[in-house]
C-alpha cells in the first residue's frame, strides 16, 4: 500500500487539523441562515410574550423587537456578515442583536432554548413550503384544466402496457393528472394541519418554570395550538418527514407525466409538440428538439425521495430527546423543496406551452382494433350474450378483419352475420373511435360529457 | 471462465424452460389469494348493481351472489384449490363460480375489467389494514397511558445527546410517545379518508357504455364515492404508497422507543426490567435477559421502509394507464402491514409488562448537576439577571461544586453568596430533582400536574 | 374515537396473547430453513475438525457426521418436521441429531456458538447465490452475443433523449448491454472473493479456549481463510449488503433494457417482436401482445433495491457484536436473490426469442437527418474546417433540405456548393446510414467491424 | 380554496417566467464547475492526441494545450467568470479558450462530444475521490491500530444485545473496526480498478470517423484502457453508483462505531472520554460534554445512502443512450463524497484523541457472571462433559452465586463440588476476566497474543 501520509493523499483538505474538521462538521450556519426570517419572527413573538407575562419589561421587549427587525433588514439587504464561529442562525442573530441593543438582548433567551427555537424555525419554514407547493399545484392543475378543456373530445389511444387498448379523450387523459395532483394537494393540506402545533416554550426538553404563555406565541406565529409534550416537541421531525413523503409521491406523479411527454415527443409517437422554451436544440440537427425539461423533471424524484430516505435513516433508532444527528434534517428538506418547486413550475410551463398533435392522436386511436371491446359490449347489451361468449365472437371477427387487412368497421354486415346471426346494422354505430369514447358515459368515464363535468367540478374547487 | 452450461451452474431452477419462467414471473395467485374476501365482496356488490340497473336479471345476480358466498366459504375452510394456470385471484374465483352456477357466471364480468377489479380489491385490503393499525395504535397508546399514570411524578434523567440534561418525569417521557403515536393515528385516518374512493366501474381504463351505477357499488363497499377519472382509477397506487409512508414513520417511532428500551435494559443503565415474555434468556448466564423483542422491533423499520422504497421505485416513470409493473405492489404492502402489526403488538405487550426501576431512575436524575438550569432560572426570575449573565454565575457555582466533589444542593449559602450576593436561602427550593420537575409547569412541561392533564386529555380522546 | 377493544378491532390476530406475539416476532425457522444444507455442511466440517484436534473422539465425530447426513436427507425428502418452538434451523437440526445419535450430539456445539454458526451458514448461502448469478449473467450475455452476431451490421436509430441522434448498428446496441452485464459479472466475482472468509470458530464473539483449527474448517467449506477478528466475524453483514448492492445495479441494467423492450414493442416503434412465450395476449384483441415479462423485469429493481435499503437501515447504528436486529437480514437477501435470478432468466429467454424488425429499424435510422454529423465530420476531415464552423455549414444544409422536404442525400451537389464551395461529389459517400455506421471505426465505435471484434473478444472471455 | 394567483402564493420565485425556470432546471454550471480541473486535463489529452494522429496541426494543438493551462490557472485563482448562459463547464472552458487563442479553439471538439466529455470528466473526479477515501481509510485504520496497540490486553465487556456476554480486550474491539474499514478499502480499490476505462472518443454515442487514438488518451489520463462500446460509454453511471454503494457501507460502519462512542460516553457507561475538540460543552453544565461529532458521523449515513437511492432512482428504466436525467448524477456524488471524507476525518480525529477509561472497562467486564462460559468450557475440556451438559451445571453454579450475591470466583470449591464432583481447584484458573481473555487463543480470538498478531499483520499491510 501507499506510503504517502494521509494528508498528502487526501489533499490536505483538513490540513488545518481537528479544529477545522470540527468546525466543518458541526457548524450549521452555512445552511440554516435560510431560516433567518423564521428565526426572527419566532424571537419577536417570544419577546412580545415575555413582556405580556411580565417576565421582561415592556421597554426591553420593545428594544428586542425593534432590534430584531433591524437584523432582518440587514440580512435581507445582504449586509449581514454570518459568522461560522457563532455556529448557527440563532447565535448569529442574537449576537448581532446584542451589538445593536446591548443588555436587553441577554434577556431574550429566557424561557426557551435552542432546541425549541430550531424546531419552531424549521416548522415555520416547512409550513411556508407547504403553502408554496399548494400554490404551485393549483397552478399546474389549472394548466391541465385548460388543456383538458381544449381537447375534451379529441380522441387518442388509451394504453395499457404501452399497447393501444381503447380510445380515450385527450381531456380525459389530462384530467387523470388533475386527480393525481389533487390528491397531492389534499396530502399537503393534511400535513400542514397536523404539523401546525408550536414547539416554542418546550425549552431544552422539560418545559420551563417561567410563567410563559405558550398559547400567545403559538397564536402569534399562526399555529393552531402549542405542542402538548415538551420532550416530544424538541425530538419530533415528523413534519419534515411527512413533507418529504408527500413531496416524493408528488414527484412520482411528475415522473410519470414527464415519461409520457418524453415518449409522446419521440419521432415515432409525435403526439405532442413541446415548446422551444422547455427544449434544447442542436445547431447541427435543427429538427432535433430534446425534451430536456421533461427529462429533468422525470429525474427529480431521485433527489426528493433520496432526501426522504436520508432523513428517515437519520431518525431511525434515535433516543429522546434532542440528538445532534437531527441537524442533518435541514439540507435534505431545503433541497427537496427547491427541486419540487422547480419541477412543478417547469411542468406547469410545459403543459401551458405544449400543443397536442390532433391528427396523430386520432390516427393512433383507431389503429389496432381499438374498438373491439365496444363490439363485445354491444353483443352483451343488445344481443344479451354473456360477456365471456361475446368476447369469443369478437375475437373471431377481429381475426377475420386482420386476415382481410381491414379494420373492423370495414367488414360487411354479411361477413359479421356469418360469425353470429344476432348482429344487425346497429353495430356500425359503436365501431368508430368517436362513437366509442362517446359511449363511455359511466361516471368518471372518457365520454366528453363526463370529462366536461369533471372539468367543471375542479374549476369550482380551484376557483 | 467456467465452461458449465447455465443450467448446470444455476441449478436447473428454471430447467423446465421458458414456460416455467413465465409462469413464475407472471402469476400472482401465490400472493393475491390474500385478497379473496375483498375480491368476493367486490363481485357481490357488482352483481347486485348489475341487477339493480337491469344489466343482468335478478335471478342471475342472485345466483352469482350465492355462488360467490359458497366460493368464499370454500376458501375460508381451506378447501379451495388455487390454480396457477388461472394466474390470479379474480380468475380463480370466477372459474370456480362457473363450475358452481354455470352460464350466469359469464355475465359477472360485464361492465368491469381486471384492472378496476384489482384496484378495488387492493384498496379494500389496504383500508382494512388502516383500520387494524388504528386499533393497534390505540392499544399501544393505552398501554403507554397506564405506564404514564403510574409514574406521573417519578423522576428520571432527561437526556440530550445521551447526556443527562435536566430531570423529567417518567410519565412525561411515556407521554412523548403517546404524542408520536397520536400523530401516526391521525395520519392513518387522513390516509383512509383520502383513499376511500371506489375504482369499480372504471373498467379497463375508459369507463364503460353499460348503464352501471357506480354510486351504488361504492356505497355498498363502504366507499365515500366513486373515483372521478377512470384512467386514474386503474393507474393509481397512491393509497398503497401513503399507507407505506405512514407505516414507515410509525416504524421510525417504534425504532426510537425500542432503542431506548435496549439501552435502558443494559446493566449500565438498569432503568427498566422487561418481562421474560419478551426477552430470551441463556441457560448458562441466567442473569442475561436479552431484549430480543425490542431489537426486532427496532429493526422492523428496515423492511417497512424498504417496501416504501420498493413500490416508489416501481411507480417511478410509469406511463398511464395500467402497466404490469404494478403487480409488484401487493407483496410489499402485505409484508409491511404484517410486520407493522406485529411490531405494534409486541411493543404494546412490552410496555404493558415492563417495570420501571424507580431507584435507578431517581439516582440518575440527580447526578451530573442536572438542576443547574433551575439555578440559573432562579437567578433570572428572582434576582432579575439577564439570562446570559445567570448562566455565567451558574457555571461558576457548578465549577465550585465539582471541585469540592459535592452536588449543587450541598454548597453552603455562604459559598454561593461568595459567587453572587443576590443569592438567598430560597435557592435551595429549586435545586432538588423533585423541585425541578415540579417547577416546569409551562403547558406541555414535565411537571406532574401537566403530565396528568395530558393523560386526562388523551384518555378522553381514546375513550 | 372507537370504543371497540383492540382485539375486536384488529381481528384477534394475536388474541393468543404475548406468547403468540413473541413466537411470531422471534422465531426464524419459518425462513432460515432455507439454509439447512449450509447449516449441515458447516456442522459436518466442524465435527471433522473437532476430531482432528482431538476435542471429540473420532467415533463421536463419525456419528455426528453420519447423523447429519441423515437429517439432510430427511429435509431434502420433505420428511422433516420443523418446530417453531426450536426457533431456528440450528436448533432444529441439533435436536433431530440428538434423537438420531444420542449423547454425542451434545458435543457438536463445542467451540462454536449460534452467532458464528449463522454467519457461516448465511455466507455459504450468499456465496452459492453469487455463483448462481454468475452463471445466469453468462447465459444472458451469450444470448445477447447471439443477437449481436446476427445483426452486427443492421442499422437502427441511436437515440439520445429518445430523439434520433445518429445511426448505430443493432449489434452495437446489444453489445452495450454485454458491457453492462459484464461489469455486473465482475462485481459479483469481486464480492465473492472479498466475502470468502470463514466465521466459524469466532464462537459467541470472543473466540474460544478450545484448540480448534480454523484453517481446517475454512478449507473444508471452500473459504480462502478464517476471518481474522471474532468480534467482527459475528457482527459483519457486509457480504449480504455487497450482494444486494451488486444485485441492485444489475437490476437497474435490467430495468433499462426492459424499458427499451417495452417501448420497442409499441405499435408506434415496432422495432422488435417479443415471443408469445413472454407476452400475454387478449382473447378479444388478438393483435395485442402485452410485454408482461419485460414490465415485470423492469419492476424487479423495486424489491431488490428495497431489500438493500431495508438491510442498510437495519444495520445503521448497531453496536457490536451480535444484536437480534440482524435476524432481519435473511428474508431480504432471499427475496432479492430469487427475484434477480428470475429476472435474469426471463430476460435471457426474451432475448433468445425476440426478433428484430429490420425494415422498421432501418427506416427509422435514416429519418430525421440522422447523418448530419457525418456531413459535418466530412467538412472537417476533407475540407479542413474547424469543427464549430463545419457545424454551422451543416445546419444551413439541413435547413435547406428541411424546407425542400427532402433528406440530405437528396440535395444536389449544386445546392450544396451554394452553401459552401469546398463540397465535392465525395460527400455522398458519407450520407447514407450504412455509410455512416461503416465509417465509425474508432475503437468501441458502431462500425460492424468494431462490433464483430468486440463479439469475438467477449466470446473468448465467456468460453 | 385560495384565490391568490400562483405567483403571489409561491413568492414570485420564478416570476421572470419560463426562461428563468428553464435556466434554473437546465444549467449545470452551478455545480459542474467542480470538475474544471478534470475537464481541462481531458481536453489537453485530447488535443495532444489530435496532433499525434494529424487530425489537427501540432501548432494548433500546442495553442490549445497552453490556452487550457491559462484557463485552469484563471479558475484556480478565482478570476474566472462562470456564465450560466453557457450552461456547463465544457462550454465555459471552450468559450474562454476561444477568447484566448482564437480559431484553433474551434478544432478542439473534433472527434468527441459533450456526452463522452462529461463521462470522462466525471469518472476522473470520482477516481480522485476513490483515492482520497483510500487515504482517509488508511489514516483512520492507523489511528485504530494505535488505540489497539495501547490496550491490547485491557479487558472490557463484550456485548451481545447490549448485554454483557464475555470479556474481550480493548485492542480486539478496536481491531474489529480495522477489519471493517479494511473491507471498505478493498471495495474502494475494486471499484477503482473496474471503472478505470476511458469513455473519451465514444463521441455522441456511435464513435467517430476521425482516426483518433483512444489508447493514447486513455493512457495519458491514467486509464487502463478505452471503454469498449461507445453507446455504453455515454450511458454508463455504474462507476458513480458503485462509489455510492461502497461509501454507504463505509458510512454504515462509521454509524456503528459512532453509536458505540455515544453510548460509551454516557454517564452510565463512562467507557471513554472524547476530547474537547470533538465535543461541545455547555456554559451552564460544565460536566456536560456532548459527543456532537460522533452524533453527526452517525447521521452521515443518511445523506450518503440517500444519494445512492437518489441516483439509483434516476437511472431506473432509462433507455439508451444519453438522457438528460443523468445530469442529476453529480450533486449526489459530490455531496456524498464530501460528507464521507468529513466523517472519516472526524472519526480519525476522535479515535486519535479519545482515551479509554480502563478502570470502568475492567469493572464492567467482570460483572454479570461474564466468565460463566469459561466455566462451562472448562467442564467440557477437563471433565469431558458434553457441551450441553456442561451448560446445565454452569447454570446451577451461577444460580448459586446469584443467590449468595457473590461472583463466580467467590464460590468455594466445596460449594462447587456440591453441584458436580468433577470440579477441582483448577477451576479458579479460568474464572477471572484476565484469565478468560488470555484463554481465547483461537485464530482471531480476543487473547492479547492474537490481537497483537493481527495488529502486526495490518501494520505491514498499511506500511
Amino acid at each position: 500500500m501507499s506510503k504517502k501520509t494521509s494528508n498528502q493523499m487526501w489533499g490536505g483538505r483538513f490540513a488545518a487539523g481537528p479544529d477545522a474538521i470540527m468546525e466543518a462538521i458541526n457548524a450549521s450556519i452555512g445552511f440554516d441562515q435560510r431560516m433567518a426570517a423564521q428565526d426572527i419572527a419566532g424571537s419577536r413573538a417570544h419577546a412580545a410574550m415575555l413582556a405580556a407575562t411580565s417576565i421582561v419589561s415592556d421597554s426591553d421587549a420593545e428594544a428586542m423587537r425593534e432590534g430584531l427587525l433591524t437584523v432582518l433588514s440587514e440580512i435581507e439587504a445582504g449586509n449581514f456578515e454570518f459568522s461560522t464561529a457563532l455556529e448557527d442562525i440563532h447565535m448569529n442573530v442574537e449576537a448581532r442583536l446584542k451589538e445593536l441593543i446591548g443588555e436587553p438582548a441577554g434577556r431574550l433567551h429566557t424561557g426557551r432554548s435552542r432546541n425549541d427555537q430550531v424546531a419552531t424555525d424549521f416548522k415555520l419554514w416547512v409550513r411556508d413550503q407547504l403553502d408554496a407547493v399548494d400554490g404551485a399545484l393549483q397552478a399546474l392543475m389549472k394548466a391541465l384544466l385548460t388543456q383538458a378543456e381544449s381537447g375534451a373530445d379529441w380522441v387518442m389511444p388509451g394504453f395499457t402496457h404501452l399497447q393501444t387498448a381503447q380510445p380515450v379523450t385527450w381531456g380525459h387523459h389530462m384530467m387523470a393528472y388533475v386527480e393525481m395532483f389533487g390528491r397531492d394537494l389534499s396530502r399537503v393540506r393534511d400535513a400542514r394541519a397536523r404539523m401546525n402545533e408550536c414547539p416554542l416554550g418546550a425549552a431544552a426538553l422539560a418545559g420551563t418554570s417561567f410563567p410563559i404563555d405558550r398559547e400567545m406565541t403559538a397564536r402569534e406565529l399562526g399555529f393552531d395550538r402549542p405542542s402538548a409534550n415538551s420532550l416530544d416537541a424538541v425530538s419530533d421531525r415528523d413534519f419534515a418527514l411527512e413533507f418529504l413523503s408527500a413531496a416524493s409521491i408528488c414527484a412520482m406523479h411528475l415522473s410519470r407525466m414527464a415519461e409520457e411527454l418524453v415518449i409522446w415527443s419521440s419521432a415515432q409517437f409525435r403526439f405532442v409538440s413541446l415548446s422551444d422554451r422547455f427544449s434544447t436544440g442542436s445547431s447541427i440537427m435543427p429538427q432535433k428538439k430534446n425534451p430536456d425539461a421533461a427529462e429533468l423533471i422525470r429525474a427529480k424524484i431521485g433527489r426528493i425521495f433520496g432526501a426522504n430516505v436520508a432523513l428517515m435513516t437519520v431518525m431511525k433508532g434515535l433516543p429522546l430527546a434532542y440528538s445532534k444527528d437531527m441537524q442533518e434534517d435541514k439540507e435534505q428538506v431545503f433541497d427537496a423543496a427547491d427541486n419540487l418547486m422547480l419541477a412543478l413550475a417547469a411542468m406547469e410551463g410545459m403543459v401551458r406551452d405544449m400543443s397536442a398533435n390532433r391528427p396523430s392522436l386520432e390516427a393512433a386511436a383507431g389503429s389496432g382494433f381499438s374498438t373491439a371491446t365496444d363490439l363485445a359490449d354491444w353483443l352483451v347489451r343488445v344481443a344479451d350474450m354473456p360477456f365471456r361468449e361475446a368476447h369469443h365472437v369478437t375475437g373471431t371477427l377481429v381475426a377475420m378483419a386482420e386476415e382481410a387487412v381491414v379494420d373492423l368497421p370495414d367488414l360487411s354486415l354479411e361477413q359479421m352475420q356469418s360469425v353470429h346471426s344476432a348482429i344487425t346494422d346497429d353495430i356500425f354505430g359503436v365501431l368508430g373511435v368517436h362513437n366509442s369514447v362517446a359511449s363511455r358515459t359511466s361516471y368518471g368515464g372518457t365520454a366528453p360529457e363526463q370529462v366536461r363535468a369533471q372539468i367543471a367540478r375542479w374549476k369550482e374547487v380551484l376557483a
